[in-house]
């Protein structure tokens, strides 16, 4: 299997992909509404393209290393998800990208928001709002939506960009029934903010939410403006767990190389470990991810990662190339610094993996 | 704290890893073998150069891409620690990299043996023995331990360097009571393994044994030649819970600002995740990470990491910085490009992490 490649290597399918993301195209369109595909699981200027081109309005990163290089690249339109950092380094940098292109940014404290209007720029800013993740974002319900609001509303410099949020939590769901219903929590959530700040005279000209596998099952999105899913372009293991994609969805594997097999071992050691596949441990009993043959048949489940080892439940010979479908698809890719790409089983050329790293 | 840096950023103490460096180079020293320190834990030039004026023989890498970042910058005596593959583009890097400097490589299987034998090429060749970690490495007991020895002695390409081993296993044992035995079972297994080979007229120049905590605790060395340590340069929480090192020696940490923290909250957001920690869980209860504040005060633990947000249990004030602990220093490090130096609290110099990724 592709013996001019050393291993371990990145191999992008890119008939799934590309059918990923029509399919995705395809549903946000259904759902009446815009598409701002979250960059941060591809890193790919091409895949960025292609996501262009099948009508995304723009991009979400997750660092302002990825919203510089898609910057560079030609992108104009980008919203870093991420809460700001009031500090003195990150707030140099966001006024320099500022310059180049529509930025959109999030705030979910006033030591933020006070912050971005020191900078004396017009920028448009989200609000970050929790919608039951519990990780970062104001109280839906709560005071600091509606202060963030109104001084959103009056300030000279900032602009209201809306509300934004990430269903996080769909990511622990099981299902497509489960994660219809997190999506729906999502939504209504997120309709539900929007209309307090109006109610207080604040102009919500966005409603965004977020993440692939609410996504995937949503019924409706009325009073959504715009969607962020990103893994769907490569799904992985733990998104066929949660029945959010099927195996035949995964687009990206790692080609490793049996390199030991010990006479009357039941395991054999593969040279693709945690700075290949990263210890993301899935969510279901995928071990640290599975193993196919060269012609796609499960050839085994690894059950451990050193930095360079894994450890593959079945002996192989030594030599053997197998494929590992991911765990998680965005950790996999940033171990990278380039995908081999792959159409109907042949090479086909070579992309970057536009990461710095942190 | 170091407001010049954007966060997340990898803080290397200059102070703390020279420390740790001369100590290790004394340990082996009074233990009699040779240093050969393991550079996939720094992946650093300069690093690498200290070793080195330190006495170190030569290196110890985990890949290809790091032997060829070193013998770029002019060490000439590199032994790459992982089994060959038996693959087409492994070797064809093997030969070019075997033109340039000392290549040590190592086999434990008759694939990889008469692969670099066909490559017609004088190549040092270690016999990788398992001394009780069973990942690789062959059986010290077993029949393939004296049939790789015999083929390599009868070689004439390939020079037989040694016996070769790696006692990850080390990496479970708590308490230098319990490292000291783990240490005294690798010595005196790779010493019998020696022994049986010469008892078969097989020549063994070399007896190498790795682990930066079986090095800590070790009595003797008797019979080895030389020592493979990487992770001792920085240490990390998990030689401290396995008792290999205290919190003084840990000398990277990875600087994150408080990006989120919500009213009544008893969480704060930082802005280091899996990208910037790995997702390495550790070995005690040191969550994902331990910060510490300002004042290299204990400030909470990270209790969760998704890709770019680490969850830490204390509410700090956004805009916070703080120092994160690492649970393995080695996949943190791999996480970034460059060291941020500092010495004596303030920032140095900057050097690079010079990693190919994968």
């Amino acid at each position: 299997m592709f013996p001019s490649l050393a291993t371990p290597a990145l191999l992008l399918d890119l008939g799934v992909a590309e059918r990923n993301l029509e399919a995705m195209a395809a549903r946000a369109g259904a759902l009446g509404v815009a598409l701002r595909p979250h960059a941060k699981t591809h890193k790919c200027v091409e895949l960025a393209e292609r996501q262009r081109t099948l009508g995304a309005r723009g991009l979400t990163v997750s660092t302002l290393d990825e919203a510089e290089v898609f910057a560079e690249a030609g992108f104009d339109d980008i919203t870093w998800a991420f809460p700001v950092a009031p500090a003195e380094a990150t707030l140099g940098r966001v006024e320099r990208l500022a310059e180049r292109v529509r930025l959109g940014l999030l705030v979910d404290s006033l030591e933020a928001l006070e912050a971005l209007e020191r900078l004396g720029r017009r920028l448009a800013v989200w609000i970050k709002v929790d919608c039951g993740y519990h990780r970062a974002g104001v109280d839906p319900h709560g005071e600091l939506l509606l202060e963030l609001g109104r001084r959103l509303a009056v300030s000279p410099v900032l602009q209201p960009a809306g509300v934004l949020t990430h269903s996080g939590h769909a990511y622990a769901a099981r299902g497509r029934e489960v994660l219809a219903r997190v999506a729906e929590e999502e939504r209504s959530v997120m309709v539900a903010a929007a209309a307090r700040l109006r109610a207080a005279d604040v102009p919500v000209p966005g409603v965004s939410v977020g993440s692939t596998p609410a996504m995937m099952a949503v019924d409706s999105l009325e009073g959504v403006t715009e969607a962020r899913p990103g893994n769907y372009v490569f799904h992985d293991l733990s998104q066929v767990t949660r029945g959010a994609a099927s195996m035949d969805d995964i687009g990206v594997s790692v080609l490793t190389t049996v390199v030991s097999c010990q006479p009357g071992a039941r395991h054999s050691v593969v040279d693709a470990g945690a700075l290949a596949l990263s210890k993301d441990a899935g969510c279901g009993d995928t071990g640290m991810g599975l193993a196919l043959d060269v012609t796609d048949r499960p050839a085994g489940t690894l059950v451990s990662l050193s930095q360079e080892h894994g450890i593959l439940d079945r002996p192989w010979p030594v030599g053997t190339r197998l494929r590992i479908l991911p765990n998680h698809s965005c950790l996999t890719v940033a171990c990278f610094d380039a995908y081999d790409v792959i159409r109907d089983g042949r090479l086909t050329g070579r992309w970057g993996v536009r990461r710095v790293r942190g």
